[in-house]
Protein backbone atom coordinates (compact mmCIF):
# COMPACT_ATOMS: atom_id res chain seq x y z
CA UNK A 1 0.00 0.00 0.00
CA UNK A 2 1.26 3.27 -1.13
CA UNK A 3 2.07 5.58 1.92
CA UNK A 4 3.36 9.22 1.31
CA UNK A 5 5.15 11.40 3.48
CA UNK A 6 3.30 14.77 3.69
CA UNK A 7 4.45 18.22 5.08
CA UNK A 8 2.91 21.81 4.30
CA UNK A 9 4.48 24.17 2.40
CA UNK A 10 2.86 28.43 2.54
CA UNK A 11 4.03 30.09 -0.87
CA UNK A 12 6.06 33.42 0.33
CA UNK A 13 5.84 36.33 -1.76
CA UNK A 14 9.35 36.07 -3.47
CA UNK A 15 8.46 33.18 -5.00
CA UNK A 16 5.97 34.37 -7.31
CA UNK A 17 6.42 36.11 -10.34
CA UNK A 18 5.33 39.04 -12.59
CA UNK A 19 2.66 36.60 -13.74
CA UNK A 20 0.91 36.58 -10.33
CA UNK A 21 1.96 32.82 -9.93
CA UNK A 22 4.65 31.06 -7.91
CA UNK A 23 7.35 30.12 -10.17
CA UNK A 24 8.07 27.00 -11.48
CA UNK A 25 11.32 27.03 -9.85
CA UNK A 26 9.78 27.28 -6.88
CA UNK A 27 7.31 24.55 -6.92
CA UNK A 28 10.38 22.29 -7.72
CA UNK A 29 12.29 23.76 -4.84
CA UNK A 30 9.11 22.26 -2.50
CA UNK A 31 9.80 19.30 -3.91
CA UNK A 32 13.97 18.99 -2.63
CA UNK A 33 12.42 20.44 1.14
CA UNK A 34 9.76 17.76 1.06
CA UNK A 35 12.81 14.80 0.02
CA UNK A 36 15.07 16.70 3.04
CA UNK A 37 11.79 16.65 5.52
CA UNK A 38 11.23 13.01 4.82
CA UNK A 39 14.69 12.31 5.00
CA UNK A 40 14.98 14.39 8.76
CA UNK A 41 11.97 12.08 9.40
CA UNK A 42 13.54 8.97 9.07
CA UNK A 43 16.56 10.43 11.55
CA UNK A 44 18.59 11.03 8.73
CA UNK A 45 20.07 14.16 9.25
CA UNK A 46 20.79 16.07 6.14
CA UNK A 47 22.71 18.68 8.10
CA UNK A 48 25.93 19.27 6.84
CA UNK A 49 29.14 17.98 8.46
CA UNK A 50 31.66 20.82 8.76
CA UNK A 51 34.41 18.44 7.80
CA UNK A 52 32.66 17.08 4.27
CA UNK A 53 30.59 18.89 3.55
CA UNK A 54 27.90 15.22 3.06
CA UNK A 55 24.12 16.27 3.25
CA UNK A 56 23.92 12.70 5.03
CA UNK A 57 24.42 11.37 8.69
CA UNK A 58 27.50 9.56 7.53
CA UNK A 59 30.53 11.95 6.35
CA UNK A 60 31.18 9.81 3.43
CA UNK A 61 27.63 9.47 1.42
CA UNK A 62 26.84 12.29 -1.14
CA UNK A 63 23.54 12.36 -3.05
CA UNK A 64 23.84 14.61 -6.18
CA UNK A 65 20.84 14.89 -7.63
CA UNK A 66 20.53 13.70 -11.44
CA UNK A 67 17.62 14.23 -12.61
CA UNK A 68 14.65 16.21 -11.71
CA UNK A 69 11.17 16.21 -14.03
CA UNK A 70 7.70 18.12 -13.43
CA UNK A 71 4.36 18.82 -14.55
CA UNK A 72 2.85 22.14 -13.78
CA UNK A 73 -0.98 21.37 -13.42
CA UNK A 74 -2.66 24.91 -12.07
CA UNK A 75 -1.48 27.95 -10.76
CA UNK A 76 -0.51 28.32 -7.24
CA UNK A 77 -0.54 32.43 -5.89
CA UNK A 78 1.16 33.91 -2.66
CA UNK A 79 -0.08 32.49 0.92
CA UNK A 80 -1.69 29.56 -0.87
CA UNK A 81 -1.34 26.32 1.90
CA UNK A 82 0.14 23.82 -0.09
CA UNK A 83 0.64 19.89 0.69
CA UNK A 84 3.56 18.10 -0.65
CA UNK A 85 3.49 14.62 -0.72
CA UNK A 86 6.27 12.40 -1.70
CA UNK A 87 7.15 8.93 -1.44
CA UNK A 88 9.98 6.40 -2.50
CA UNK A 89 9.26 5.53 -6.97
CA UNK A 90 11.70 3.14 -7.03
CA UNK A 91 15.04 2.41 -4.86
CA UNK A 92 18.17 1.08 -6.93
CA UNK A 93 21.04 -0.45 -5.63
CA UNK A 94 22.43 2.56 -5.72
CA UNK A 95 20.06 5.73 -6.58
CA UNK A 96 16.54 6.74 -5.17
CA UNK A 97 13.96 8.36 -7.27
CA UNK A 98 11.41 10.46 -5.17
CA UNK A 99 7.96 11.04 -6.34
CA UNK A 100 6.33 14.35 -5.52
CA UNK A 101 2.83 15.92 -5.55
CA UNK A 102 1.98 19.52 -4.82
CA UNK A 103 -2.07 20.07 -3.88
CA UNK A 104 -3.82 23.45 -3.16
CA UNK A 105 -6.98 21.91 -1.37
CA UNK A 106 -8.32 19.35 -4.06
CA UNK A 107 -6.39 21.31 -6.85
CA UNK A 108 -3.07 19.42 -8.07
CA UNK A 109 -0.75 21.74 -8.64
CA UNK A 110 2.26 20.10 -9.76
CA UNK A 111 3.62 16.33 -9.98
CA UNK A 112 7.06 15.25 -10.75
CA UNK A 113 10.14 12.96 -9.88
CA UNK A 114 13.69 13.45 -9.02
CA UNK A 115 16.59 11.05 -8.92
CA UNK A 116 19.89 11.14 -6.54
CA UNK A 117 22.87 8.92 -6.32
CA UNK A 118 24.43 7.98 -3.44
CA UNK A 119 28.15 8.45 -3.93
CA UNK A 120 31.28 8.55 -2.12
CA UNK A 121 34.54 10.99 -2.66
CA UNK A 122 37.06 8.96 -4.58
CA UNK A 123 39.70 10.24 -2.16
CA UNK A 124 38.37 11.18 1.54
CA UNK A 125 40.82 14.46 2.06
CA UNK A 126 39.26 15.95 -1.00
CA UNK A 127 35.79 17.93 -0.55
CA UNK A 128 35.61 18.08 -4.31
CA UNK A 129 32.11 17.54 -5.01
CA UNK A 130 33.63 16.66 -8.50
CA UNK A 131 35.73 13.63 -7.52
CA UNK A 132 32.55 11.18 -6.45
CA UNK A 133 31.72 7.75 -7.25
CA UNK A 134 28.52 6.01 -7.13
CA UNK A 135 28.35 3.24 -4.11
CA UNK A 136 25.43 1.12 -2.92
CA UNK A 137 22.52 2.59 -0.38
CA UNK A 138 23.77 1.03 2.85
CA UNK A 139 21.02 -1.53 4.33
CA UNK A 140 20.45 1.08 7.25
CA UNK A 141 19.55 3.87 4.79
CA UNK A 142 18.05 1.77 2.58
CA UNK A 143 15.60 0.24 4.79
CA UNK A 144 14.32 3.36 5.97
CA UNK A 145 13.40 4.45 2.90
CA UNK A 146 11.60 1.06 2.06
CA UNK A 147 9.11 2.54 4.03
CA UNK A 148 7.71 5.30 1.93
CA UNK A 149 8.73 2.92 -1.40
CA UNK A 150 4.96 2.79 -2.90
CA UNK B 1 19.49 21.46 -40.32
CA UNK B 2 19.87 21.80 -36.61
CA UNK B 3 20.73 25.71 -35.70
CA UNK B 4 20.45 26.16 -31.71
CA UNK B 5 20.32 29.69 -30.44
CA UNK B 6 23.08 30.34 -27.32
CA UNK B 7 23.97 32.56 -24.68
CA UNK B 8 26.69 33.05 -21.85
CA UNK B 9 25.75 32.49 -17.90
CA UNK B 10 28.50 33.00 -15.41
CA UNK B 11 27.17 31.36 -12.11
CA UNK B 12 26.79 33.74 -9.44
CA UNK B 13 27.70 33.28 -6.11
CA UNK B 14 24.33 33.17 -4.29
CA UNK B 15 23.06 30.15 -7.20
CA UNK B 16 25.70 28.00 -5.57
CA UNK B 17 25.04 25.82 -2.30
CA UNK B 18 26.35 24.08 0.51
CA UNK B 19 27.54 21.09 -1.57
CA UNK B 20 29.92 24.01 -3.43
CA UNK B 21 28.03 23.98 -6.51
CA UNK B 22 25.06 25.48 -8.20
CA UNK B 23 22.24 24.29 -7.09
CA UNK B 24 19.37 22.31 -9.51
CA UNK B 25 16.94 24.97 -9.16
CA UNK B 26 19.95 27.28 -10.81
CA UNK B 27 20.67 25.06 -13.97
CA UNK B 28 16.93 25.33 -14.78
CA UNK B 29 16.40 29.01 -14.24
CA UNK B 30 19.19 29.58 -16.51
CA UNK B 31 17.19 27.11 -18.94
CA UNK B 32 14.10 29.63 -19.00
CA UNK B 33 16.37 32.84 -19.24
CA UNK B 34 17.42 30.98 -22.62
CA UNK B 35 14.46 30.45 -24.02
CA UNK B 36 13.51 34.38 -23.10
CA UNK B 37 16.65 35.65 -24.80
CA UNK B 38 16.18 33.41 -27.58
CA UNK B 39 12.39 35.25 -27.78
CA UNK B 40 14.30 38.46 -27.42
CA UNK B 41 16.29 37.72 -30.35
CA UNK B 42 13.54 36.94 -32.41
CA UNK B 43 11.90 40.05 -32.14
CA UNK B 44 9.11 38.32 -29.65
CA UNK B 45 9.63 40.77 -26.53
CA UNK B 46 8.63 38.99 -23.79
CA UNK B 47 8.34 41.89 -21.37
CA UNK B 48 5.22 42.90 -19.40
CA UNK B 49 2.41 44.41 -19.87
CA UNK B 50 1.37 46.83 -17.81
CA UNK B 51 -2.07 46.23 -18.36
CA UNK B 52 -2.08 42.70 -19.12
CA UNK B 53 0.63 41.16 -17.14
CA UNK B 54 1.31 38.77 -20.48
CA UNK B 55 4.77 37.51 -20.96
CA UNK B 56 4.56 38.13 -24.87
CA UNK B 57 3.76 41.44 -27.26
CA UNK B 58 -0.17 40.92 -28.33
CA UNK B 59 -1.58 41.23 -24.35
CA UNK B 60 -3.67 38.39 -25.50
CA UNK B 61 -1.25 35.46 -25.52
CA UNK B 62 0.04 33.76 -22.05
CA UNK B 63 2.61 31.16 -22.44
CA UNK B 64 2.50 28.92 -19.02
CA UNK B 65 5.14 26.74 -18.72
CA UNK B 66 3.43 22.82 -18.37
CA UNK B 67 6.89 20.70 -17.92
CA UNK B 68 10.13 20.82 -17.33
CA UNK B 69 13.10 18.28 -17.29
CA UNK B 70 16.39 18.00 -16.69
CA UNK B 71 19.42 15.66 -16.02
CA UNK B 72 22.32 17.01 -14.25
CA UNK B 73 25.20 15.47 -15.69
CA UNK B 74 27.66 17.40 -14.40
CA UNK B 75 28.69 19.83 -11.55
CA UNK B 76 29.18 23.58 -11.95
CA UNK B 77 30.64 25.97 -10.03
CA UNK B 78 30.72 29.64 -8.79
CA UNK B 79 31.97 32.00 -11.60
CA UNK B 80 31.97 29.22 -14.15
CA UNK B 81 31.50 30.48 -17.25
CA UNK B 82 28.60 28.44 -18.91
CA UNK B 83 27.21 28.20 -22.34
CA UNK B 84 23.47 27.83 -22.70
CA UNK B 85 22.25 26.20 -26.15
CA UNK B 86 18.62 26.22 -26.43
CA UNK B 87 16.38 24.78 -29.74
CA UNK B 88 12.77 24.06 -30.77
CA UNK B 89 12.28 20.21 -30.59
CA UNK B 90 8.44 20.79 -31.26
CA UNK B 91 6.03 23.28 -32.42
CA UNK B 92 3.12 21.75 -31.31
CA UNK B 93 -0.55 23.42 -32.72
CA UNK B 94 -0.73 25.31 -29.54
CA UNK B 95 2.16 24.13 -27.60
CA UNK B 96 6.30 24.80 -28.23
CA UNK B 97 8.45 22.53 -26.49
CA UNK B 98 12.18 23.96 -25.99
CA UNK B 99 15.34 21.27 -25.88
CA UNK B 100 18.46 22.61 -23.57
CA UNK B 101 22.10 21.57 -23.08
CA UNK B 102 24.29 23.64 -20.45
CA UNK B 103 27.99 23.43 -21.27
CA UNK B 104 31.23 24.05 -19.15
CA UNK B 105 33.94 23.97 -22.28
CA UNK B 106 33.12 20.28 -23.15
CA UNK B 107 31.60 19.25 -20.48
CA UNK B 108 27.87 18.91 -20.53
CA UNK B 109 26.50 20.27 -17.23
CA UNK B 110 22.33 19.57 -17.64
CA UNK B 111 20.30 18.94 -20.28
CA UNK B 112 16.79 19.23 -20.45
CA UNK B 113 13.45 20.14 -22.17
CA UNK B 114 10.72 22.59 -21.57
CA UNK B 115 6.94 22.99 -22.73
CA UNK B 116 4.67 26.00 -22.59
CA UNK B 117 1.59 25.97 -23.71
CA UNK B 118 0.17 29.09 -26.21
CA UNK B 119 -3.18 31.09 -24.01
CA UNK B 120 -5.43 33.09 -24.11
CA UNK B 121 -8.03 35.16 -21.31
CA UNK B 122 -10.82 33.64 -21.15
CA UNK B 123 -12.46 36.92 -20.19
CA UNK B 124 -10.21 39.99 -21.53
CA UNK B 125 -11.30 42.36 -18.59
CA UNK B 126 -9.82 39.59 -16.55
CA UNK B 127 -6.10 39.37 -15.48
CA UNK B 128 -6.21 35.98 -13.44
CA UNK B 129 -3.78 33.37 -14.98
CA UNK B 130 -5.73 30.57 -13.63
CA UNK B 131 -8.72 31.37 -16.18
CA UNK B 132 -6.58 30.78 -19.12
CA UNK B 133 -7.78 28.84 -22.69
CA UNK B 134 -5.22 27.37 -24.59
CA UNK B 135 -5.40 28.46 -28.55
CA UNK B 136 -3.24 27.88 -31.69
CA UNK B 137 -0.24 29.34 -31.46
CA UNK B 138 -0.40 33.22 -34.32
CA UNK B 139 1.37 32.18 -37.84
CA UNK B 140 4.13 35.18 -37.36
CA UNK B 141 4.89 33.60 -33.99
CA UNK B 142 5.69 30.00 -35.44
CA UNK B 143 7.11 31.15 -38.30
CA UNK B 144 10.18 32.95 -36.19
CA UNK B 145 9.86 29.75 -33.73
CA UNK B 146 10.04 27.73 -36.87
CA UNK B 147 14.14 28.66 -37.23
CA UNK B 148 15.33 26.70 -34.01
CA UNK B 149 13.28 24.01 -34.59
CA UNK B 150 15.68 21.06 -35.23
CA UNK C 1 6.36 47.59 26.97
CA UNK C 2 7.71 46.03 23.86
CA UNK C 3 5.58 42.72 21.98
CA UNK C 4 7.86 40.88 19.31
CA UNK C 5 5.33 38.99 16.68
CA UNK C 6 7.60 35.61 16.31
CA UNK C 7 7.85 33.17 13.79
CA UNK C 8 10.13 30.29 12.90
CA UNK C 9 11.95 29.41 10.09
CA UNK C 10 14.24 26.32 9.02
CA UNK C 11 16.93 27.25 7.13
CA UNK C 12 16.38 25.41 3.88
CA UNK C 13 19.26 23.67 1.22
CA UNK C 14 18.90 26.28 -2.01
CA UNK C 15 19.17 29.18 0.75
CA UNK C 16 22.99 27.98 1.49
CA UNK C 17 25.68 29.49 -0.21
CA UNK C 18 28.88 27.67 -1.18
CA UNK C 19 30.82 28.86 1.82
CA UNK C 20 28.20 26.66 3.79
CA UNK C 21 25.85 29.08 5.31
CA UNK C 22 22.52 30.72 4.57
CA UNK C 23 23.07 33.55 1.80
CA UNK C 24 22.51 37.15 3.01
CA UNK C 25 19.68 37.90 0.88
CA UNK C 26 18.02 34.85 2.45
CA UNK C 27 18.14 36.45 6.06
CA UNK C 28 16.40 39.61 4.79
CA UNK C 29 14.32 37.27 2.56
CA UNK C 30 13.34 35.83 6.05
CA UNK C 31 12.94 39.27 7.39
CA UNK C 32 9.79 39.65 5.04
CA UNK C 33 8.67 36.64 5.41
CA UNK C 34 8.27 37.65 8.97
CA UNK C 35 6.52 40.27 8.53
CA UNK C 36 3.52 38.88 6.11
CA UNK C 37 3.13 36.16 9.13
CA UNK C 38 2.97 39.40 11.43
CA UNK C 39 0.80 40.51 9.38
CA UNK C 40 -1.51 37.64 8.61
CA UNK C 41 -1.94 37.30 11.85
CA UNK C 42 -3.86 40.76 12.37
CA UNK C 43 -6.25 39.54 10.12
CA UNK C 44 -4.64 42.17 7.36
CA UNK C 45 -4.43 39.33 4.83
CA UNK C 46 -1.45 40.33 1.87
CA UNK C 47 -2.93 37.67 -0.68
CA UNK C 48 -2.76 39.18 -3.96
CA UNK C 49 -5.97 40.35 -5.27
CA UNK C 50 -6.88 39.18 -8.62
CA UNK C 51 -8.36 42.31 -10.23
CA UNK C 52 -5.67 45.15 -8.01
CA UNK C 53 -2.15 43.27 -7.26
CA UNK C 54 -2.53 44.81 -3.77
CA UNK C 55 -0.81 42.94 -1.56
CA UNK C 56 -3.73 44.50 1.08
CA UNK C 57 -7.01 43.54 1.90
CA UNK C 58 -8.44 46.51 0.46
CA UNK C 59 -7.09 46.65 -3.56
CA UNK C 60 -6.52 50.60 -2.99
CA UNK C 61 -3.87 50.06 -0.58
CA UNK C 62 -0.01 49.28 -2.19
CA UNK C 63 2.90 48.78 0.71
CA UNK C 64 6.16 49.07 -1.75
CA UNK C 65 9.57 48.64 0.16
CA UNK C 66 11.31 51.94 0.51
CA UNK C 67 14.61 50.68 2.70
CA UNK C 68 15.82 47.73 4.09
CA UNK C 69 19.34 47.63 6.38
CA UNK C 70 20.27 44.70 7.73
CA UNK C 71 23.49 43.76 10.26
CA UNK C 72 24.57 39.86 9.84
CA UNK C 73 26.15 38.64 13.12
CA UNK C 74 26.61 34.89 12.87
CA UNK C 75 26.28 32.53 10.03
CA UNK C 76 23.40 29.86 9.99
CA UNK C 77 23.66 26.80 8.32
CA UNK C 78 21.22 24.14 6.47
CA UNK C 79 18.49 23.22 9.00
CA UNK C 80 19.13 25.54 11.95
CA UNK C 81 15.84 26.60 13.31
CA UNK C 82 16.02 29.90 13.14
CA UNK C 83 13.63 31.93 15.40
CA UNK C 84 12.53 34.91 13.91
CA UNK C 85 11.12 38.26 15.94
CA UNK C 86 9.59 40.86 14.08
CA UNK C 87 7.98 44.41 15.88
CA UNK C 88 6.82 48.03 14.52
CA UNK C 89 9.75 50.44 14.98
CA UNK C 90 8.39 53.13 13.96
CA UNK C 91 4.65 54.18 12.73
CA UNK C 92 4.41 56.94 10.61
CA UNK C 93 1.80 58.75 8.95
CA UNK C 94 2.09 57.48 5.47
CA UNK C 95 4.83 54.65 6.24
CA UNK C 96 5.66 51.70 8.94
CA UNK C 97 9.12 50.36 9.82
CA UNK C 98 9.60 47.21 11.13
CA UNK C 99 12.45 46.32 13.41
CA UNK C 100 13.66 42.59 12.93
CA UNK C 101 15.71 40.18 14.51
CA UNK C 102 16.52 36.78 13.59
CA UNK C 103 18.11 33.83 16.57
CA UNK C 104 19.24 30.53 16.50
CA UNK C 105 18.77 29.62 20.10
CA UNK C 106 20.89 32.09 22.27
CA UNK C 107 23.10 33.47 18.91
CA UNK C 108 21.59 36.34 17.57
CA UNK C 109 22.16 35.52 13.56
CA UNK C 110 20.57 39.17 11.82
CA UNK C 111 19.28 42.18 13.19
CA UNK C 112 17.70 44.86 10.61
CA UNK C 113 14.82 47.19 9.77
CA UNK C 114 12.98 47.27 6.85
CA UNK C 115 10.35 50.36 5.50
CA UNK C 116 7.59 50.41 3.67
CA UNK C 117 5.26 53.17 2.51
CA UNK C 118 1.40 52.95 2.17
CA UNK C 119 0.57 53.79 -1.56
CA UNK C 120 -2.49 54.30 -3.22
CA UNK C 121 -2.54 54.23 -7.15
CA UNK C 122 -3.24 57.49 -8.88
CA UNK C 123 -5.68 55.85 -11.61
CA UNK C 124 -7.66 52.97 -10.71
CA UNK C 125 -7.78 51.84 -13.89
CA UNK C 126 -4.32 51.17 -13.82
CA UNK C 127 -2.49 48.67 -12.33
CA UNK C 128 0.96 49.77 -12.85
CA UNK C 129 2.94 50.00 -9.98
CA UNK C 130 5.07 52.87 -10.84
CA UNK C 131 1.92 55.04 -11.08
CA UNK C 132 1.72 55.15 -7.48
CA UNK C 133 1.15 57.76 -4.18
CA UNK C 134 1.91 57.89 -1.09
CA UNK C 135 -1.32 58.42 1.20
CA UNK C 136 -2.24 58.03 5.06
CA UNK C 137 -2.41 54.74 6.62
CA UNK C 138 -5.93 54.39 7.49
CA UNK C 139 -7.07 54.09 10.98
CA UNK C 140 -7.87 50.45 11.06
CA UNK C 141 -4.91 49.13 9.82
CA UNK C 142 -2.64 51.82 12.25
CA UNK C 143 -4.42 50.82 14.92
CA UNK C 144 -3.68 46.65 14.22
CA UNK C 145 -0.32 47.55 13.79
CA UNK C 146 0.14 49.48 16.74
CA UNK C 147 -0.39 47.06 19.06
CA UNK C 148 3.51 45.61 17.74
CA UNK C 149 4.77 49.26 18.03
CA UNK C 150 8.18 48.69 20.58
CA UNK D 1 38.28 61.76 -8.05
CA UNK D 2 35.12 58.96 -7.93
CA UNK D 3 35.96 56.02 -10.07
CA UNK D 4 33.32 53.81 -10.21
CA UNK D 5 33.25 50.11 -11.50
CA UNK D 6 30.20 49.24 -13.52
CA UNK D 7 28.53 46.51 -15.02
CA UNK D 8 25.60 45.93 -16.80
CA UNK D 9 22.33 43.60 -15.77
CA UNK D 10 18.83 42.30 -17.47
CA UNK D 11 16.52 41.92 -14.99
CA UNK D 12 15.26 37.66 -15.25
CA UNK D 13 11.49 36.79 -15.00
CA UNK D 14 12.13 34.51 -12.01
CA UNK D 15 13.45 37.91 -10.39
CA UNK D 16 9.87 39.45 -10.35
CA UNK D 17 7.49 39.04 -7.96
CA UNK D 18 3.30 39.23 -7.91
CA UNK D 19 3.49 42.92 -7.61
CA UNK D 20 5.11 42.88 -11.32
CA UNK D 21 8.38 44.58 -10.14
CA UNK D 22 11.84 43.05 -9.31
CA UNK D 23 12.06 41.70 -5.68
CA UNK D 24 14.01 43.84 -3.36
CA UNK D 25 16.09 40.99 -2.97
CA UNK D 26 16.77 40.91 -6.41
CA UNK D 27 18.27 43.90 -6.33
CA UNK D 28 20.24 43.51 -3.47
CA UNK D 29 21.89 39.92 -4.98
CA UNK D 30 22.90 42.21 -8.23
CA UNK D 31 24.81 44.74 -5.97
CA UNK D 32 26.95 41.70 -4.64
CA UNK D 33 27.03 40.51 -8.35
CA UNK D 34 28.83 43.71 -9.04
CA UNK D 35 31.27 43.47 -6.35
CA UNK D 36 32.32 40.29 -7.14
CA UNK D 37 32.70 41.64 -10.83
CA UNK D 38 34.80 44.65 -9.41
CA UNK D 39 36.99 41.90 -7.81
CA UNK D 40 37.67 39.99 -11.25
CA UNK D 41 37.96 43.10 -13.02
CA UNK D 42 41.15 43.36 -10.45
CA UNK D 43 42.87 39.95 -10.65
CA UNK D 44 41.05 38.94 -7.74
CA UNK D 45 39.21 36.00 -8.99
CA UNK D 46 36.70 35.07 -6.14
CA UNK D 47 36.38 31.14 -7.22
CA UNK D 48 36.14 28.85 -4.56
CA UNK D 49 39.00 26.98 -3.42
CA UNK D 50 38.44 23.17 -3.62
CA UNK D 51 39.95 22.76 -0.59
CA UNK D 52 39.42 26.29 1.51
CA UNK D 53 36.05 27.23 0.04
CA UNK D 54 37.52 30.46 0.61
CA UNK D 55 36.11 33.07 -1.54
CA UNK D 56 39.45 34.83 -2.52
CA UNK D 57 42.32 34.05 -4.28
CA UNK D 58 44.39 32.79 -1.17
CA UNK D 59 43.02 30.04 0.31
CA UNK D 60 43.77 31.48 4.26
CA UNK D 61 41.18 34.96 3.21
CA UNK D 62 37.33 34.80 3.80
CA UNK D 63 35.15 37.65 3.51
CA UNK D 64 32.02 37.41 5.51
CA UNK D 65 29.45 40.12 5.17
CA UNK D 66 28.43 42.06 8.24
CA UNK D 67 26.10 44.50 6.82
CA UNK D 68 24.10 45.46 3.92
CA UNK D 69 21.83 48.29 3.75
CA UNK D 70 19.73 49.60 0.84
CA UNK D 71 16.86 52.38 -0.15
CA UNK D 72 14.88 51.35 -3.33
CA UNK D 73 14.33 54.13 -5.33
CA UNK D 74 11.81 53.58 -8.36
CA UNK D 75 10.64 49.48 -9.43
CA UNK D 76 12.43 48.24 -12.10
CA UNK D 77 10.48 44.87 -14.18
CA UNK D 78 11.33 42.43 -16.13
CA UNK D 79 13.73 42.79 -19.30
CA UNK D 80 14.98 46.31 -17.93
CA UNK D 81 18.51 46.84 -18.35
CA UNK D 82 20.00 47.98 -15.33
CA UNK D 83 23.01 49.51 -15.15
CA UNK D 84 25.27 49.07 -11.77
CA UNK D 85 28.05 51.10 -10.42
CA UNK D 86 29.77 50.15 -7.62
CA UNK D 87 32.82 51.74 -5.52
CA UNK D 88 35.24 51.28 -2.48
CA UNK D 89 33.34 53.63 0.01
CA UNK D 90 35.72 53.07 3.01
CA UNK D 91 38.79 50.61 2.88
CA UNK D 92 39.41 50.06 6.78
CA UNK D 93 42.39 47.60 8.47
CA UNK D 94 40.34 44.72 8.39
CA UNK D 95 37.08 45.49 6.39
CA UNK D 96 36.15 47.03 3.40
CA UNK D 97 32.46 48.91 2.57
CA UNK D 98 31.91 49.39 -1.07
CA UNK D 99 28.91 51.34 -2.45
CA UNK D 100 26.32 50.85 -4.55
CA UNK D 101 23.71 52.43 -7.14
CA UNK D 102 21.42 50.57 -9.40
CA UNK D 103 20.21 52.60 -12.77
CA UNK D 104 17.32 51.81 -15.29
CA UNK D 105 18.38 54.71 -18.04
CA UNK D 106 18.16 57.79 -15.83
CA UNK D 107 16.49 56.59 -13.23
CA UNK D 108 17.88 55.34 -10.20
CA UNK D 109 16.50 52.37 -9.19
CA UNK D 110 18.29 51.75 -5.76
CA UNK D 111 21.32 52.30 -3.87
CA UNK D 112 23.31 51.31 -1.05
CA UNK D 113 26.01 49.80 0.44
CA UNK D 114 27.89 46.77 1.21
CA UNK D 115 30.56 45.56 4.48
CA UNK D 116 32.71 42.45 4.49
CA UNK D 117 35.48 41.73 6.80
CA UNK D 118 38.67 40.26 5.87
CA UNK D 119 39.38 36.80 8.04
CA UNK D 120 40.92 34.11 8.23
CA UNK D 121 40.66 30.64 10.14
CA UNK D 122 41.67 30.48 13.67
CA UNK D 123 42.09 26.45 12.69
CA UNK D 124 43.69 25.78 8.82
CA UNK D 125 42.51 22.50 9.07
CA UNK D 126 38.79 23.65 9.96
CA UNK D 127 36.46 24.39 6.97
CA UNK D 128 33.78 26.02 9.29
CA UNK D 129 32.86 29.05 8.60
CA UNK D 130 32.07 29.86 11.67
CA UNK D 131 35.85 29.91 13.45
CA UNK D 132 37.16 32.75 11.78
CA UNK D 133 39.34 35.79 13.40
CA UNK D 134 39.62 39.25 11.25
CA UNK D 135 42.76 40.29 10.14
CA UNK D 136 44.25 43.13 8.03
CA UNK D 137 43.63 43.59 4.18
CA UNK D 138 46.71 42.39 2.95
CA UNK D 139 48.80 44.93 1.17
CA UNK D 140 48.22 43.75 -2.30
CA UNK D 141 44.54 43.70 -1.96
CA UNK D 142 44.64 47.01 -0.26
CA UNK D 143 46.21 48.40 -3.22
CA UNK D 144 43.92 46.68 -5.47
CA UNK D 145 40.59 47.62 -3.92
CA UNK D 146 42.36 51.51 -3.36
CA UNK D 147 41.64 52.26 -7.07
CA UNK D 148 37.52 52.39 -6.85
CA UNK D 149 38.33 53.83 -3.29
CA UNK D 150 35.53 57.36 -3.59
Amino acid sequence: MAVNFSCQRRVEFCETDAAGIVHFSSLMIYMEQAEHALLRSLGLSVALSATSHSIWPDPVLHWPRVRAECDFLSPARFEDNLLCLVSVARLGSKSVTFRHLIQSGRTDIASGSMTSVCCQRKNAQSDSVGSLIGIEIPADVREKLNQFLT
